[in-house]
């Protein structure tokens, strides 16, 4: 029997607390020590928002494990405020300071794991040292920002990435009077447009005061405090929630000579083994591989976190048999009042800026059955590889079954699955649940008629004054929601074959409808009559009005 | 330009709706012509049970299409009200009735296509043509049974699969005494047990007298109507729905001497076609090829007809292009009262029934994150294949999210996915959506950790009293809920290590929890101290009270 592993952790939230557990699983024999320069281990770290809300109630609801509890189950060695300031690699062992005594000292690894995380970006702007700028990564943060809300009576959050649209929310939960400010023309930045509209529909309905395309330049002091944004306007605030990103917590790594990227990630193989084999990293402070392109990227969520600490805890035990991680999909999702969005693998942006090929097919639908009850609209992007069908990414926005959606297509791309697979994926179809062709069919049946040259898709009307733009939908439906274009025609579909002679022969049309799904059907009608015809994706309700009605038509 | 080709179209439901779209998508030209034996076309054959109920309050939301929007939006040629009463293949036409006029003709066709459906068993039992013993098929049979359940206090549900389910809940919904009569020991027969419990369970809490074990041999005249069982028990009703199963309504297709299967389903090839090529089968009718094994199987169900019906259009108009159907998964969900359940791929019993090897995993977890408000509990049964790992099906059931976890599961048995695969797959996860490791990713992990020896799972507690049972829950919850099993010993999972001294090394060990989790912790601390020792999966919840509290312990 050798010498029982000596197994050192560093950082003791998601991919630390991941390892631990993991490991003593593996070797009851192992010693295992958890340092955290915190005072918390194991806490819920995506539940911090909600507790501030209120929609989590009992704060002891996010304290996953204490050190006792840990110590207890699992037979740690947990150092909670204790700091690790240098790794000594060719001695294998690390330095620390309990930051209550004061005192340091060194304790001997034999597989050393480095998950410290990331941290918000303050930037240096003037007035960004003022006590009431806050941002949240820890449950003392969380304690801070809830505390301030107390008193506040108007809250700008800068940034409307995924805790800022959580922060945003929870806050007007609270009553506050909320300014969410964005850099970009859009919230959650990730996505493509038009697939955030709805979630800004969804904030300016709930009184979000949404200020997209303008950035924080300085706070000014005084009571409010003064939010200065570059386009010169003055936001008054009693508080401000900076979510503007993360940095990765990496100055130990780079100080210890570990190969780091260009960001500041600290490089891992797939065995999350950085360039030390005896040191391994995880979580928010690594780079890992993109799936497709097996680019290095960084992916700053709790579930690739917890699964990468587990790995590194595997691949420190039993080395010959641990699998490679698989790569990271960058499957996110977000909720706001009403609406939730998400995305997995590559959006249209990302892959523009990689100039790679790609097509896409944007399909609205309902989440369930449209016949039952309760149906909720959808709205899914769905981008794919020209010549393979492969799907690449995609986006989806509704009022329901947005999560179910994502995770299909997120295990659809680690399948390989193409356009064809999903317009065959034999889904669970009862009327509470879902439909006889779910919005995922639906997709791959678009893509695949894009493929075949059935439809040519646009997803801008044009301004060009000689192309024809005939909205199909039911004359109730265009007189109760008009489209905002001068020159439409109007001819509904049911009477399209008798009307083509109002149409000119010599110049493009482009269909449109509620959902995208008749504009499909009117431009298979004409392109067969001989037009050059396209049909808008995505429909008036992708476009111009988010909950527009529709009675959905049936292929 | 060739003549335009002339598609029949024999069944207006499902399939043929969907076959008839296609074609009029894909040729402007074409004949098509639609011919439905009943009177209504394009109804939302699932939806039936729940206009009974008044869940669905609008007739109208049932008729997806009339002949007339048929006509109308797709320029068909839609017959109701006419049956199809011989084909004659070297001539290629059909010879039809039209059951208003009573008079017959001929009609040619280059394509055909059937799609019939199948028709509710009725069982040659004393007394089955009482007219309150009812079926469910049409709009007809609904409104019959919606007009009969009026004026009836006690309804007898015969069969308790799919529709046997939603037609209980539905009528206990109105108010009735609704008593549940199924052959099998369990409700939904193609689940295994003990993946029913849980909707066993919520029937009995609604009042629902669950009869199991017990099978219908005659119906009685006289009022009540008396349903006779064979073991003698008598039930009392003023109506019947009889759901035992359906079978194919293929007369047509046998007397023109197409190919059936040993249970009279049609034959047909990857595109539909049958042993006549000019003639194809879509739907409730026709055998099509299990995913997995490639062989014959019958999937009833609307999801798979739509698709299929749409296959066949395709490869009337474009045979070199399209491409096959890829099997059928049998995917399927039902919702009774709070509590879903469903399948995908292959059962336990499926593959006992086949003599092929498989291995097991029962997971426990909450449909999100534990510590997010209304976090309902789930639980997953995932069957693997033992060498490759390959996902050979899943049973889910709980209160929330099932069918987004057989969506997945479905999707990944699709994509060739293995157990390895599972443990890393990156959903979607925001709190009010999912966890950071998802229950389908505890469900890859717990398959992984059997794989590789790190746990015996046992799925009951044998009745040899020499196997020491070791509840490892926290002394409050072994109070709230014993586990009904003498002789059972009590540690918590915290206080195994110092109280090893406790159990008999010599003797097997099981260890037992709430969910399943920590049972495997503690199997875990006892297999590394020399015990001969396994784990019962899915836990109490699984075995013995499906709604049993448990405070998830975190891996």
């Amino acid at each position: 029997m050798s010498t029982p592993l000596r197994f050192v952790i560093v950082g003791g939230v998601a991919a630390g607390a991941s390892a631990a557990a993991r490991a003593r699983r593996l070797s009851e024999s192992a010693s295992i020590t958890l340092i955290e320069r915190g005072p918390d281990v194991s806490f819920a770290n995506c539940g911090l928002p909600y507790f501030i809300g209120g929609e989590i109630k009992q704060r002891d609801a996010l304290a996953v494990h204490t050190p006792q509890t840990l110590k207890a189950l699992l037979a740690l060695d947990v150092r909670t405020s204790t700091e690790i300031i240098a790794i000594d690699r060719p001695g294998q062992r690390v330095q620390f300071r309990d930051l209550a005594a004061g005192t340091t000292g060194w304790l001997p690894y034999d597989k050393l794991l480095l998950a410290p995380g990331a941290v918000p970006l303050r930037p240096a702007l003037p007035g960004i040292d003022d006590p009431r700028v806050l941002t949240l990564r820890s449950l003392g943060d969380m304690d801070r920002i809830k505390a301030a809300a107390t008193h506040a009576t108007r809250v700008t959050v800068i940034g409307a990435g995924f805790i800022g649209l959580e922060m945003a929310e929870q806050l007007q939960r609270l009553g506050k009077a909320v300014t969410l400010v964005e850099l970009t023309d859009q919230v959650l930045p990730p996505l493509d447009r038009p697939m955030t509209r709805l979630l800004e529909d969804e904030l300016r309905k709930h009184h979000v005061d949404l200020v997209l395309g303008d950035g924080i330049t300085a706070f000014e002091p005084g009571d409010p405090l003064t939010c200065r944004l570059a386009s010169g306007r003055a936001v008054a605030a009693d508080l401000v929630v900076l979510s503007i990103g993360v940095r990765p917590d990496t100055a130990l790594a780079r100080d210890a000579g570990l190969a780091l990227g260009p960001r500041g990630h600290i490089r891992v193989n797939g065995f999350m083994q950085t360039s030390d084999p005896a040191i391994y990293a995880a979580g928010d402070a690594i780079e890992t591989e993109d799936f497709i392109t097996h680019e290095p990227v960084s992916v700053p969520l709790g579930g690739p976190a917890n699964r990468q600490g587990r790995l590194a805890a595997d691949h420190s035990f039993h080395p010959t048999t641990t699998q490679p991680y698989p790569g990271s999909l960058g499957t996110a999702i977000v909720r706001a009042f009403d609406v939730a969005a998400g995305l997995t693998g590559w959006t249209e942006k990302r892959l523009r800026a990689a100039s790679r090929s790609f097509r896409t097919a944007t399909v609205n639908d309902n989440h369930h059955a449209g016949y039952f009850p309760g149906a909720k609209p959808i709205l899914l992007k769905l981008i794919w590889e020209p010549v393979t069908g492969r799907i690449l990414g995609a986006q989806v926005t509704g009022l329901a079954g947005v999560d179910k959606r994502l995770d299909v297509l997120a295990t659809a791309i680690t399948g390989g699955l193409t356009i064809d697979d999903l317009a065959q994926l034999e889904l669970s179809y009862a009327p509470p649940f879902g439909a006889a062709k779910d919005i995922v069919n639906l997709a791959g049946f678009t893509a695949c008629n894009t493929r075949d040259g059935l439809v040519t898709p646009v997803d801008v009307l044009p301004d060009d004054p000689t192309v024809q733009i005939l909205d199909v939908r039911p004359p109730p439906l265009v007189a109760a929601h008009p489209l905002p274009r001068a020159g439409t025609i109007n001819i509904p579909l049911g009477a399209l074959r008798a009307r083509l002679g109002e149409l000119d022969r010599t110049r493009p049309v482009i269909t449109v409808c509620a959902l995208g799904k008749t504009a499909y059907f009117a431009a298979r009608v004409l392109a067969q009559n001989g037009f050059q015809v396209s049909a808008l994706t995505g429909g008036i309700r992708a476009h111009f009005d988010p909950r527009s009605p529709a009675k959905l038509p049936t292929p």
